[in-house]
């Protein structure tokens, strides 16, 4: 092994070591740090935070770069680790910190007036500060970019998932956008015409439903040796990847998307424990983007366990920890599982309708970093595209173009990355029943062992060792593509045979 | 403010963060972290730990310290905040970064040994490798003591309670160790002449044992927005200073032992909490030092929990909480609450009988320090001094040298701080009863707020700022002395008005 390559491994395992502490904090803050403790931590975070960046910008570290780079004896996952650290690095590099510090100081701000803007549905009064935001943005995005030989907003997709460019994303949310309005006018009708399902309401006690969760999450492959299930008011995975912790809150008069959210949650989780242990603290070592990460929590929850297999297996479960209700019998599960509609929000979106929002979204965010489109023609352009995509308008900015908090704290570019998951996970799912011919058949018995299996060796175990095309590629046997995604939901929601 | 001097606050600050989040993360690791994930987090503690000295150590904070010292015009606050820096940077820059780490492997490796061969009362197991470490504590006092003007021991001892000196601790400890075992004679006549405590058994429901530590912290002043109460198997007080973080440990068939133990934490937690905010992460900012920390859990635990007075209280609130058993009436808790007893072990170990296992510790560390007392003759010196200063001999190694953690991990010159902290205890409690004449009274209503008032202005808020002996003198009257402990034990134990 080179004598620098070896010089940045342990730059980089220092680098990681204060990104795990960050992560661990980052759970303390949201989950149980007591409230007077914020500013003390915020100090703590942003000194973290600084060394962290410091290391990785250091004159040093594009010295060993260079010079690792003409080491010839590195085998194959090391010249990976080099091209992700070299990634890194630029990224990093680009920006001068007076910018970094610019953008975390307007965020800040940015993202209380968006609080305040968003209860009042005052789009006005986040303007002024927005706009900044997205100056600043563009600003890094622009220098990023030069440095990646990308335009800006490509570098801005690149940093949430890496080599993902706007040219490979324009032409399949064009597609997408072209066949789901009509599609869910499809749904809709025949869903006209079925019985409503039956919304259970327990109580269910908070108790029972966290020894289901863990029951379930055990199930997938969690392992509770090596990570957590807490509580909190937004749930969320962090940690680390030896210290996986997902979060969730209890509603004793809600159980039916809560269970799914944890579920969701542990799809995220099995990605980051399966991640190559060998390049723990190596930038090969981390996952392959955030898009292939929005198809592991997209595949174990949308593909896998919303399967009229497994709600099967799951009405059971159910039934067993809070008795025979009508509401949580299979058939009537599978109707709240699939319902469909048109909807505002888009977190509170189903399959179908979600990738609209998103659409919409990577539209708009599009025109604010090129400047074609004004902060102050926001709302406008909003419901004109909601109405376009979607066939609603929302009554009030609160409901529409102030939902989010991405924008407001600089998160350009990472919108996509939740639709291009969900096709991925249509597609390495469709890839997986090839496969793997009782693949549905375990699940509907709750054995989640061949399919763990399986994401294991395609996806987890690869870490960021192929790019994101060849692990596309090599896993689901072709390009990223709309037709399986557009299949699975003709599958579910049309009861069309794949 | 000086430009030198100003730089080295924003660097010290930056430590503290790195500091903060070592102490938040060595909660979450005694409390709830997975055990997977310990290699982990052990590279997350060794890399910030690493950082934070490095910080300290690196060049440019000696050239600050250098040229800050010339600077006129500094307040005193400042000017003692430049003496902490001094010390802290003496204390470490002293060091090679080689010795840091050679004494972090060999002490990970004995503490492991020292567990082994504790459960198998086996000396000659651990005698190597607690050879080795204080071979390298040797070392390590011996460059500081250089670079302190100190001798070894006395490095060693200024490491944990600054400007503590051996000439002040010998002739204290000969003047206690000469009176003590006495008095303890009389105490056990006395003992023996009265009926025998009933030991109550419960059950003590986990939940109410709960919800009384924490009224009873609440009442000591312990603010929960700004800590919090944990479990853990070894309790401890941790976290930082917005975010103190006390753990205990419930035992359905015990109470009264383990409730001590959270009010003896909160002790530990109000001087945190108290300490001057505007000096929040500056060394002036900090703690006394450890004797004085000592002395904060023994003035709330032993002097005023302890004190008949409070015992009449806490009794009518255990029988509000676990019912009118007769092992919780005043009578019968003040005679399980100072019972005296010679036994093997100092954590068990009563107020009147803790300070001679302290005193044979420091006799024989002292000499283990200066090689006048080889690693081998360990047992026998531990025996015979546990014989003259105690009356009885531990039938093994285990019940004997084997039984404390602190040498096998390199803490030594620590011993003394928890008999100087009773002692000083004894001593500002003795100056509050004059100073605030229904002090008693108000304890006896489970009113804390007078003795805090009192302890925020003269120890608490004193931060840093005053000198050891300074800091003693002005908040006690006078110079840490023997006398108002023994006079404490001597009114306590024999009745006699103090």
């Amino acid at each position: 092994m080179g004598w620098h390559y070896a010089a940045l491994e342990e730059r980089f395992r220092r680098i990681a070591g204060i990104d795990g502490a960050l992560a661990i904090l980052g759970w303390d803050t949201a989950v149980i740090m007591p409230k007077k403790a914020a500013t003390e931590r915020g100090e703590q975070l942003a000194t973290l935070k600084r060394l962290s960046h410091d290391l990785l910008t250091h004159p040093e570290t594009g010295e060993k770069l260079a010079a690792a780079e003409d080491e010839t004896d590195l085998d194959p996952w090391q010249q990976a680790n080099l091209r992700e650290m070299r990634r890194k690095y630029r990224h990093a590099h680009a920006v001068e910190p007076a910018l970094v510090e610019a953008i975390a100081r307007a965020t800040t701000v940015c993202e209380m007036t968006w609080r305040e803007a968003r209860a009042q549905s005052d789009f006005a009064l986040l303007a002024p500060q927005l706009e900044e935001v997205i100056r600043l943005v563009r600003e890094t995005a622009s220098v990023t970019g030069a440095a990646l030989g990308l335009s800006a907003y490509d570098a801005l997709l690149d940093a949430h998932q890496p080599d993902l460019r706007d040219a490979q994303v324009v032409p399949l949310f064009d597609e997408l956008g072209a066949v789901l309005p009509g599609l869910i006018e499809e749904i809709l009708a025949r869903q006209a015409a079925s019985p409503a399902p039956i919304r259970p309401t327990g109580p269910f006690a908070a108790a029972r439903q966290k020894e289901l969760g863990r029951s379930l999450m055990a199930r997938l492959g969690f392992d509770f040796e090596a990570g957590r299930l807490d509580e909190s008011a937004h749930p969320f995975c962090g940690g680390t990847q030896s210290d996986i912790r997902i979060t969730t809150r209890y509603r004793e008069d809600e159980i039916v998307s809560a269970l799914m959210g944890v579920l969701h949650e542990t799809g995220h989780a099995l990605y980051e424990a399966g991640l190559p242990k060998a390049w723990a603290g190596q930038p090969v070592g981390e996952a392959r983007g955030m898009a292939v990460h929005e198809s592991q929590s997209l595949l174990i929850e949308m593909q896998a366990c919303r399967s009229p297999a497994f709600i099967g297996f799951l009405g059971s479960e159910l039934r067993r920890a809070f008795g025979d209700d009508p509401g949580l019998r299979a058939d009537n599960l599978l109707r709240l599982y699939s319902e469909v509609e048109r909807g505002f929000i888009r977190v509170d979106a189903d399959e179908a309708t979600y990738p609209l929002h998103v659409i919409l979204r990577h539209r708009l965010e599009r025109h604010l970093i090129s400047g074609d489109l004004a902060v102050a023609d926001l709302p406008g352009a909003w419901n004109d595209g909601m109405r376009e995509l979607v066939g609603i308008v929302p009554p009030d900015d609160r409901r529409g173009c102030l939902q989010d908090i991405h924008w407001p704290v600089a998160g350009f570019g990472y919108f996509p990355c939740y639709t291009l998951g969900a096709m991925l996970a249509a597609q390495l799912f469709g890839a997986a029943q090839a496969q793997l011919p009782g693949l549905l058949d375990a699940i509907g018995r709750g054995d989640f062992a061949p399919l763990l299996t399986w994401l294991r060796e395609k996806v987890h175990g690869q870490g960021a060792m192929p790019r994101f095309a060849d692990l596309v590629e090599q896993a689901s046997g072709g390009p990223l593509a709309v037709e399986p995604f557009v299949a699975h939901l003709r599958g579910r929601y049309l009861g069309e045979t794949v």
